[in-house]
């Protein structure tokens, strides 16, 4: 049996795409990602996401899961188009190709229709120049019970491959809200969420963070830190403490290190 | 005035090492590293890390600190050589060429020679895969105050370029030690030292660590975590709590959680 039931023509444009979707000028003009990996298919589908097309080589995919849910998503009209090892491994960025992948809508969800459980942490970036820094941010938040991860301004792209790699599966599980200061300000009165952002020359410590139902976290670029605008629109400033001669710590792990914080704090009071 | 006063075989030659020094093979064995830029330099200086070559480009260099500062060791007698801004831009990393740079020695320490003051807390390394993790925890080690990093087993290298462009300047102010899983043990003991794992199936919280004077946290593989020798070697073993659908949080997350939940007990009980 010949693997490929689709046309010729339509496998090789779907690849063509597919690779222009590495590229954030694509993405974001097509509103698409490209996932590929048996754990990123199975939690972008148990999350929702909006599948549009679906990528199979039947010769490399291992799983049975992943195999019965593309058949199902199959079955209610997503296109599927099988492929060769070798048109997969050419769209892969993976070290193990997985044989399976699809192109799905970007999962952006609007801010105002976000009722925040006050229980869950919240992270805002203004921007983070690094995808890798990113995708391990992501990666954390998902894995703290974080609610969601609001990007302020153009520059962050949660579905960059690179940052996609780094948060591990991080992002289906996370609200990912692209927004405004204005609107951020307003939804967190609105819900009674804290803005507290992170700076290394606050005076007040992390652990001495203001009493509030919610708690967002604020943070800004690697070197600049965050902008005049974004101070402005926190609450309260706080910084890690730093002993040594580093002027600061990586972006990631103060994000982490914020988040555990309210996990240790939910511990202690629960 | 040409800004080379060397012969020029003897600044090719130089260059020549200076670029195989990238590869891990040639570090090892001459027990050397090149570093660049001037935060490098000066901290290389200020913790007495011993210069072999100087390498400065006059025409780039910026900083009259370096400048300095390489113009007084090599007023006692270490070679110093003056390139060309295109010579320095061949054997630099970093995004700009600074003009500055040197080979130094590996500045490795013994560690029965270590009497470690309880207040820091330490890092023990059995293997980390990614270089960029590594530097991000040498870094966050230094900003916490830790007292030094332990590397069981010969995976990890301190001195690889990514991981001391992450660790940005981290590595200078660390006590950094090679050796083996009975000589920490021997060495914890007779310090009072609490050997801590890190796996998420430890059942013990992060937060609930046994009281003890001095606390080392000891890190395992990104994917396959710690060995069952760094298990058996572990006084006690404890876990970030995971609540979300992810399995792990990132390896140089996970150490900044730990060295900052120690930062926040000195302060609690101090």
């Amino acid at each position: 049996m010949h693997p490929n039931p689709a046309p010729r023509d339509q496998v090789s444009k779907t690849l063509t795409h597919i690779k222009l979707l590495a590229q954030r000028c694509h993405r974001d003009r097509e509103k698409r990602l490209w996932i590929e990996g048996i754990r990123n298919f199975i939690q972008a589908h148990d999350n929702r996401c909006e599948f549009e097309t679906l990528v199979v080589c039947p010769i490399l995919l291992q799983s049975d899961i992943a195999d019965m849910l593309a058949r199902r998503l199959a079955g209610t009209g997503i296109r599927k188009i099988s492929v060769t090892p070798e048109q997969f491994r050419k769209i892969s960025t993976a070290q193990h190709a997985s044989g399976i992948g699809a192109i799905i809508k970007q999962p952006w969800r609007q801010l105002e229709h976000i009722g925040p459980s006050r229980k869950n942490s919240w992270l805002i970036l203004e921007e983070i120049r690094s995808p890798g820094n990113l995708g391990t941010i992501l990666r954390t938040a998902e894995a703290c019970g974080a609610g969601g991860v609001i990007f302020i301004g153009p520059r962050c792209d949660p579905f960059d491959p690179v940052a996609l790699r780094a948060a591990m599966g991080g992002i289906f599980h996370l609200s990912l809200v692209k927004s405004t200061h204005d609107r951020v300000r307003a939804w967190a009165s609105r819900h009674g969420i804290l803005l507290i952002g992170l700076s290394p020359e606050a005076p007040r410590l992390w652990t001495n963070l203001p009493a509030a139902p919610g708690h967002a976290f604020v943070l800004g670029e690697e070197r600049k830190g965050l902008s005049d605008r974004s101070r402005a629109m926190c609450h309260a400033m706080v910084r890690l403490p730093i002993t040594g001669w580093a002027d600061s710590i990586n972006v990631g792990v103060a994000a982490g290190v914020m988040l555990y914080e309210m996990v240790r704090r939910a511990q202690v009071t629960s």
